[in-house]
């Protein structure tokens, strides 16, 4: 594309980084910035700068919180017995969508996948199992995806947590194979955190 | 949608703002921001910036421009006796890429559409028509899409012209009814440059 403009040229390309923005959407969406009044795109730039630079990542959940420690870890309210373990940002919101969810969470920042080269170590399994270890959590409720990458890292940390007696649960099973937990309607995802079951390492059978 | 962090709904209520940018992407959009280094955030937002406040539109043309006469307007290997009118910027660079014209341009800005409450008056038409009159001018190209609004703009555009001695031409119409303009492939575009028939007012009939 022959653009003819530095600055355009730079802010198209700037916007194509994005997941899933070629450059023809980039150019759209800078045009329409021009056609919006400048301070839209203030209010744009700064609101993702000042994300970007003053979010952080609550250090006991791993989630991410405007402070050291997050909103839902400080809420005496919930029940700290209780861990719901979750692949994601975007399913911590997912769940407390749900309202169902009383307890608090920990994020592992993805899942065991070896073809995309996720290792344990580039997870928060050994802070999970460190927290187990503290003493004073009794249910542990795995609430990953339930594909292939999600069945590996459940039955990592149902391994990794073996010797323990926390009680190592996971979300029913109400959620189709191979669908991804933030996707699911709210019913059904509450539903499943209602009825979930001891975990057997379903790698085993 | 529970956000739990004013700095991330902040950054995706900006985010989604943008046309096509629902919630969920935007949500989507500003955590992949967060999985990569800070550095690539103040690229996109000061490119964002930059281009918002520093671009201009030629005063000639009304292309966007870094400078005040854009680069287009300026060189003087062009041919300042042909303008082909088109809609939007967009246009100029598809037009652009066939490199099969060589005169220099004229930007409306969009087109007459009653619907969207775009009048002539909305448009740059009244700047073409001066610029017509100012004479040195031997061709007028009309390069709208071949729908109904660009259909109603080429007429009102002839109407204007209708006692100058300026040469009225449209685009060859290789390109499909109801198409626009910008998504042509550069043959057909191109073509359709070189194959651009005399002006007969198309409402008449």
């Amino acid at each position: 594309m022959d653009f003819s403009s530095k600055l355009l040229e730079d802010a198209v390309n700037e916007m194509s980084q994005l997941p899933g923005i070629g450059k023809r959407t980039a150019l759209r969406l800078v045009l329409h910035l021009l056609k919006q009044p400048k301070e839209q795109t203030s209010y744009l730039t700064s609101a993702l700068q000042n994300f970007r630079i003053e979010i952080k990542l609550c250090e006991k959940c791993h989630n991410i919180s405007d402070i050291a420690i997050c909103e839902i870890c400080q809420n005496p309210k919930r029940n700290p017995e209780i861990i719901c373990v979750v692949e994601d940002i975007r399913d911590v919101m997912a769940i407390e969508n749900t309202a169902q969810f009383k307890g608090l969470y920990h994020v592992l920042g993805g899942k065991i996948s070896p073809i995309e080269g996720i290792g344990p170590h580039n997870l928060t399994i050994k802070s999970l199992v460190e927290k187990v270890k503290e003493g004073g959590i009794k249910e542990i409720i795995l609430a990953l995806s339930s594909t292939m990458e999600g069945d590996t890292t459940n039955f990592y940390i149902y391994r990794q947590l073996e010797n323990t007696d926390v009680q190592l649960t996971t979300i029913a099973r109400g959620i189709s194979v191979g669908d991804e937990i933030e996707y699911a309607d709210e019913v059904t995802l509450g539903r499943s955190i209602l009825n979930r079951i001891p975990f057997e390492g379903s790698l085993k059978n």
